[in-house]
């Protein structure tokens, strides 16, 4: 934590963890008896509850996205750059809540839990989480923390995909959604790159089928593998090139296959330190529910059919450079809000860092979300 | 085979092996005593031998391009729609020599092959090759020939590196180079997606420090990643989703991670059956070839100094959906051609299959192709 702390930080903040014990039905047909899930808050709830703003997480976030655990903490939240007093999330205003979703691997209930029927680890037993439960459970959680109806539910990437779940399944419960650099469903190529993710881990031997939790092992190195292609697909080829270009380790060619080139030895760390922080099981099924999430599938494939149950205002922003999802499929999803008549402002942002620029902050990206985000704060009266 | 065959078919083709016992020694300063490459020919020689056309292959190519090697063969050789009597490479007019480069797995001497100093298979200990090295043991093969100068070498992808290598190397030995879907050298996503399949194959556990041969085993698992990785950047997104969509193997969601879009089973389906039967050691090798490809290295960075010793013609050609190698990359090289004023003329073709768009015949490719090739038959009195 940097010594003085700045004054748009939450500072340090701790996490809770939530029981629920009703049994929570999932997509799949499946039960949950019950579930942990765990949580930051940020700012205060205000008398009538009405300034809540709830941050959905991508693939491989959680709860803590902004401040700091302790004092030694090096690195603030995920989005400290987007969540704090005075920045576009203001927490002076707002009562920010941020968890960790059902299957994830930072404390909520996942398949590293114990499942209670064993006595072991849930592993390949965990049931496939859709992004429909996710948000299932969100309602729950909003319950339980006295929350009839969000300011804003706002998310980039999967987490935009829970912003818009949000808007179709619980319209009454919130005021706006945030869609940041998502897309209304998968492209072929898009699942495509989580099946190579998928593949890399399930045919690593340290796999044993999901069980490796009774082995005492991991299977890293398809871990590794899985978050290398993972982040390739993250920054731009441009990026990449800026970061790294086609800068040698050495100052000479070694003619090996040892990493040569400084873009391998920054995979390698990537691949290697994520391999050590992040469930294998938890992995298959985050990229399962971006494969899965498709609103438009039960309305005749059209999007703006979907969105007809909509009652929240939306905004919607995507980046130049992010080809993981692309501006096109921001408007994809813009064009149906057209469509179906509900209220959307849209931008693209112009930046260089591909789909990593959502975590980014640019002084446009800012800028809108700020402007937008203080809209949002009026009309609740925060 | 067809029944009947094609008129613009070269029909059976027998591949030849040949040997060279002078010793070739490589960039890497290592030196391989003896060697064999596997050729086929197309078409004659004709009595100047000022017709000869040198096919370089990409990747995971090889010396079949053309033609059926048995009646029996369901599939011609991989360039088969651009290579035959009437086609672009007109084999009426052109004498055509495909070859399977060295450290391939298709017959010339590679990292399967017998190291004469032990007696079994080279594996780790074959020498790292380079383009240089390859288009090195070409003008040997040409010597060998017969052919004191190429009226072209043509190759798209890696092969295009060659012809390009060539016009530096031996620049009184071709009258014409034909560079398709190329690129002067690797941008650090090309490369990081190269390290992610050599990755995924020397972390297979039957891979072992590339000595499987001698456990009678293949690293299959994770030649088959690094296929299904490499599989995906050669098609465009757009073109994987025409092909598939979403589009489910069965009606309804599974909830599991098995196969479940169609998408899936595709890409699993090639990345098995091509870890049967590519050569991990050679996969390694060729993409590292690419890696290390980089004309302008050696001229402070300047493609353009570099290209100042070229004296044939290019022609240069790209396609509007490759984003592995980008029409941007290709007008980098014709920049640089421009700029050191050689002779050169360029086209971006539309074509909807990203960078496996120089396998796949449109009207537009075709004709641009041709007439340049019909220039250089003319040329040289074909």
């Amino acid at each position: 934590m940097p010594d003085p702390l700045p004054t748009d930080s939450v500072g340090i903040v701790t996490p809770q963890t939530l029981h629920f014990d009703t049994p929570i039905t999932l997509a799949c047909n499946r039960t949950l008896e019950s579930y942990d899930l765990v949580i930051e808050t940020y700012g205060k709830l205000n008398a009538d509850a009405s300034n809540a703003v709830l941050i959905c997480h991508a693939l491989s976030g959680h709860h803590h996205a902004a401040g700091y655990h302790s004092e030694d903490d090096r690195k603030p939240g995920w989005w400290d750059s987007c969540i704090g007093p005075g920045k576009p999330i203001d927490t002076n205003r707002f009562f920010v809540v941020s968890l960790n979703n059902l299957g994830g691997c930072h404390g909520s209930t996942g398949p590293g839990s114990t499942n209670p029927q064993t006595g072991q680890p849930y592993g390949p037993d965990f049931p496939v989480i859709t992004v429909r439960d996710w948000v299932h459970s969100q309602a729950l959680l909003a319950d339980r923390l006295g929350i009839d109806c969000w300011a804003a539910v706002v998310g980039g990437s999967l987490g935009g995909m829970q912003a818009l779940q949000w808007s179709l399944d619980y319209p009454d419960r919130l005021k706006h959604a945030v869609v940041i650099a998502s897309t209304p469903r998968l492209s072929a190529q898009n699942i495509a790159f989580n099946e190579v993710a998928r593949q890399a881990i399930t045919s690593d031997r340290e796999f044993h089928d999901g069980r490796y939790y009774e082995h005492n092992t991991l299977p890293r190195r398809g871990l590794m593998l899985a978050r290398m292609v993972g982040h390739i697909t993250y920054l731009s080829d441009a990026s990449m090139g800026e970061k790294f270009g086609r800068e040698l380790r050495d100052q000479a060619y070694k003619f090996g296959y040892d990493a040569e080139f400084q873009v391998e030895s920054y995979l390698r760390y990537q691949g290697e330190r994520f391999s050590e922080s992040f469930d294998a099981n938890t992995y298959l099924l985050m990229t399962r529910a971006l494969d899965y999430f498709d609103p438009a599938y039960e309305h005749d494939n059209d999007l703006a059919k979907a969105l007809l149950r909509a009652r929240c205002e939306f905004l919607v922003l995507s980046f130049s450079t992010d080809w993981r999802f692309t501006p096109a499929r921001s408007e994809e999803l813009v064009n149906a809000m057209i469509a179906a008549r509900r209220r959307v402002s849209y931008a693209e942002i112009d930046a260089p860092w591909g789909h990593d620029a959502f975590l980014i902050p640019t002084p446009r990206y800012t800028a809108i979300f700020e402007a937008y985000m203080d809209r949002v704060a009026r009309e609740v009266g925060a």
